[in-house]
């Protein structure tokens, strides 16, 4: 664990120093490095938002068990889910695809099915891009641009003590699902292909992202790609204050619940700390939490759950039986309660 | 050659194959496959420009002769020419940097130097990306937007039979920098130094793309990153027509005339096929030939140089004292007047 951490925060740091080099940004840009997009004030009332993220082979994906159609689904929805983030809609992407010389091209056209499977379901029009000789592995990069009006753009700075923290959908099978892909466990069909399908094939939240973003529902967003441990610290952090949650409060799927103890793995832990769930994270004022099961219901949404709330101060608190633990940035790998310090 | 040609078109191929799976693009997707840049109406009078280029190591570039603040200005000097090539004005980048895990993290910082001084030299504001592990080797993808005036914009379609052809500078020279780097070549000192730089360093065209297209003064332009060969041949099929272009017209400067038999190379292959000059090629109608030097001295810019015309028909002739050759799609590699069909 401590490794991975000083790994994100060495990576943060080194996005920091990057983007030093770079300078300050003209005022027309609202928002530069430190949010899911990029956004620019354009002419008009819309915010132009822009993201892009790079897949890589044995880094992000391995082949040996992830079909080419659902990577090049795959693909779009991260960046899709950045979008997401900002409560926009998706306009249009850009492809650049390196390409493994010695690897059967007819390959890039399942991988292409799959992205233009994503581009359909979610509207946006690929309208460009490259393919490169990638001798190192396959890397897959989509730029995507969307719109937000500026009025009513989310971010990660916003919360306020006080404020609940609520989630989309149950996390953690994701991280289920690439369990059962790199080890092999023996559970139910459907379950195993369920959990496999939510690592392979995630879901960009851009319905649930409009309706927060349209109906002022959420002082700031985020959405879950490294988990709620590390991902909760980024807003909290851009916003100033602390967090906690229950961890009973938690959701976790039943099949989540059932396939955990087959996979040796504590369902809250991969729950809390697995990623890639592409669920959204938002903070919503007491005084509105009402309203968010009817606005989701309208939209043909299930209802946001309940996590805990925003307090002053600082990192993440995770409240269980067992007492009190700070979680702050503990993305992608264990953690567990009774460890000692040392081993975190 | 005969590979490098297939390999071209295999490329050609493959793009259209995946922009069939993309399908059409909305009405407001002035240009996407196809040109340098995509090309977006927005509100207003102008276009909205985007491009994305990716450098792989071991593909485009070594590390064992390129230092990396010099690659980071290449990577966004690449995409500045795809901008150049459209007659516009380059605005916000994002930066990819897929980072070797055991490589020293502080050249991150000074490729980010590189590309910093490339983005203050064109007004360029970087305001986001991320970098991401890449075990098989460096790779740097920039995504770059401009804008250009709707009735202003230059792409490869538009050349008629008559229009005479037209390049900004010397070509070849970094195609013979290259060879320097890869071969080691005694030579006079500052005239290597001179020649590696085209190869590290170039300068997109910015000036005279806008020069072209703000005068109209140019009826299709395209950026020289394969060679004359092969990109002219792109600019004769989107335009529909062909070239006949004069070998003793080809701009070859004094320091490539004089370090090419050194290299054991024929300067107007180099010149020719070499790729990388990142300089304009661009057709002119004979009427409007006479106001291209006053044009480019105002912004202070060396009068381009015409190689041949366009002519009704297809392929690029290359007419010389030997003879004539179709040269299309050469790009990259040697070819020789003498040499048997079976062996280009």
């Amino acid at each position: 664990m401590k490794s991975k951490t000083q790994a994100l925060s060495r990576e943060a740091a080194l996005i920091a120093a990057l983007h030093e080099r770079f300078g300050p940004a003209p005022p027309e840009v609202i928002l530069g490095i430190g949010d899911d997009c990029a956004a620019i004030s354009l002419d008009g009332s819309d915010y132009f938002l822009w993201t892009m993220d790079t897949l890589v082979e044995w880094v992000h994906f391995d082949l040996s068990y992830t079909p080419l159609e659902k990577l090049g689904w795959k693909a779009l929805a991260v960046n899709l889910s950045d979008i997401a983030a900002m409560g926009g809609e998706p306009r249009y992407a850009l492809l650049s695809l390196g390409w493994p010389p010695r690897r059967d091209r007819s390959g890039a056209l399942t991988l292409a099915d799959g992205l233009a499977r994503a581009a359909r379901e979610y509207g946006v029009a690929v309208i460009g891009g490259d393919t490169v000789a990638s001798p190192g592995g396959l890397a897959v990069t989509l730029t995507l641009t969307g719109v937000v009006d500026a009025a009513q753009m989310l971010r990660r700075a916003g919360a306020q003590a006080g404020d609940l923290v609520y989630v989309t959908g149950t996390l953690g099978e994701a991280a289920a699902g690439l369990e059962i892909l790199k080890r092999g466990v023996e559970m139910d069909q459907e379950l195993k292909e369920a959990l496999i399908e939510a690592h392979l094939a995630p879901r960009p939240q851009l319905q649930a992202g409009r309706v927060l973003a349209r109906e002022g529902l959420a002082t700031a967003l985020i959405d879950l790609s490294d988990g709620v441990a590390t991902d909760l610290s980024h807003l909290c952090r851009a916003s100033g204050v602390g967090a906690r949650i229950r961890g009973a409060a938690v959701p976790i799927s039943t099949g989540l619940a059932a396939a955990a103890p087959l996979l040796g793995r504590d369902p809250l832990q991969l729950a809390l700390t697995g990623g890639e769930d592409y669920q959204l994270l938002f903070t919503c004022p007491p005084a509105l939490a009402a309203s968010l099961p009817r606005a989701f219901s309208r939209a043909g949404l299930a209802p946001p759950r309940a996590l805990g709330e925003i307090v002053a101060g600082a990192g993440v608190m995770l409240v269980t039986e067992e007492g009190e633990v700070d979680i702050s940035g503990r993305g992608y790998d264990h953690f567990r309660l009774d460890q000692k310090e040392e081993e975190i």
